[in-house]
């Protein structure tokens, strides 16, 4: 995600498999990021559409930065996400994530994925859980 | 997936999205499908750990030759999530797609994800939601 | 629901469960909705706090009138609730419903419960259906 | 809900909430449990069926009965919902909690609610927390 706009933290430095799909990480703040994707060809499912778990990562990447906002590692426990619009080669897809609520080591965030026209994609829900581990951000 | 042990379905031919993340099917039943992923260092997130969009993005193509078992093109409406074990590279992860129930135009399915030793990795609930177009399996 | 401090709509007039649930509605607007409902010893579980379902049960009350917001009768096709508080008698819950996307015949509505000091007690995120039915509202 | 065929745990006699609703107790074994319940004209809707909330309360119950197995008190972190098929006055339901894994304090288990013909109804999938607290079971 090297030739991303903005300064990277380690841990998306060493994020192999955002950068392998060519995310760009926007926007970075605590409880708070963005992150977009341009789709391949090799991001296509049977059906010529982009692959709902390249979807889904997307917005994981965006939800992993915005929920790591202290020192803790956080991790996701879970997430829910509804498809609503399929995508295809070319397409620009921006996921923002924003936290919802923290309560003790749990938190929830909204993760919104658009396309270039600002139509919705699809939405995720992701429910984080802080450990006791020191993060490496 | 060309190097699967079974005969693929033509949408499963062209799922370059499955096959660029080296899936290979090993089951592919109506209401029933098994799929295999190698997790590579290019799939690890910025911890050193299995990005949670590559584990979810197995568990989705299981899901979606599971719930594709008829002459209509199925799609994947949503999902719910649980991620229970981290993975590293080098980790043969395996999802097992099983059909819940079908009712009118929809569907549920339970995907399970294990590694090698049999844990479970992940736990994915996909609603799945029939269109009227004709399907090109 | 007849001590509501709003004029009623058909359909929540004749909404016996919330009555005998004890809820009241104080906000019925296109996409959103606020209803509120004391905790009684008869919504206790075994624990002595308030059972999960009847929290989800207001949360839901808000989700269907949020959701019926045109001529055509929405419902509930399904949701995801996170718990993140426990409550007890006499407690004053308020489930805000507020519409967070609709594409095509499908809505999302997030749905937040509070207690009466505003703490976080639930986070639903519902998931609607708009049917062809014409509605009674 | 004493009117149930079979012996209850002390958390059971003293759940007001599942008693107020008719539910009763048909099995309680460690990671599974059936609870019924007969749909009463105050459980009904706006539309005339069975609110969800009521369905889900259903559900939940035998959810806590399943997940409740060893010397810790086990709540529910939260939970995905299904709603397939509507009903109505005087049908009974029929909720089969299993639990589906363990890992360390998280558990799933599958809900499934079934009307009086053996049809779903709603299929839920639970979460649950282990705490440290010991169990009054």
């Amino acid at each position: 995600m090297e030739d991303s706009p903005i300064p990277l933290r380690p841990m998306l430095k060493s994020d192999h498999a955002s950068a392998a799909l060519g995310m760009r990480v926007l926007a970075d703040e605590p409880g708070r990021a963005v992150v977009e994707m341009v789709v391949r060809e090799d991001m296509l499912n049977g059906f010529g559409i982009t692959h709902g778990g390249l979807v889904f990562a997307l917005a994981d990447t965006a939800f992993a930065i915005a929920c790591n906002e202290d020192e803790k590692v956080t991790v996701a426990a879970g997430a829910d996400v509804t498809f609503l619009r399929s995508t295809g080669p070319g397409d620009r897809l921006t996921a923002t994530a924003v936290r919802r609520v923290r309560s003790g080591k749990t938190g929830l965030y909204d993760i919104q994925v658009l396309d270039g026209e600002g139509a919705v994609v699809a939405e995720v829900r992701g429910r984080s859980f802080s450990t006791s581990r020191p993060s490496p951000l």
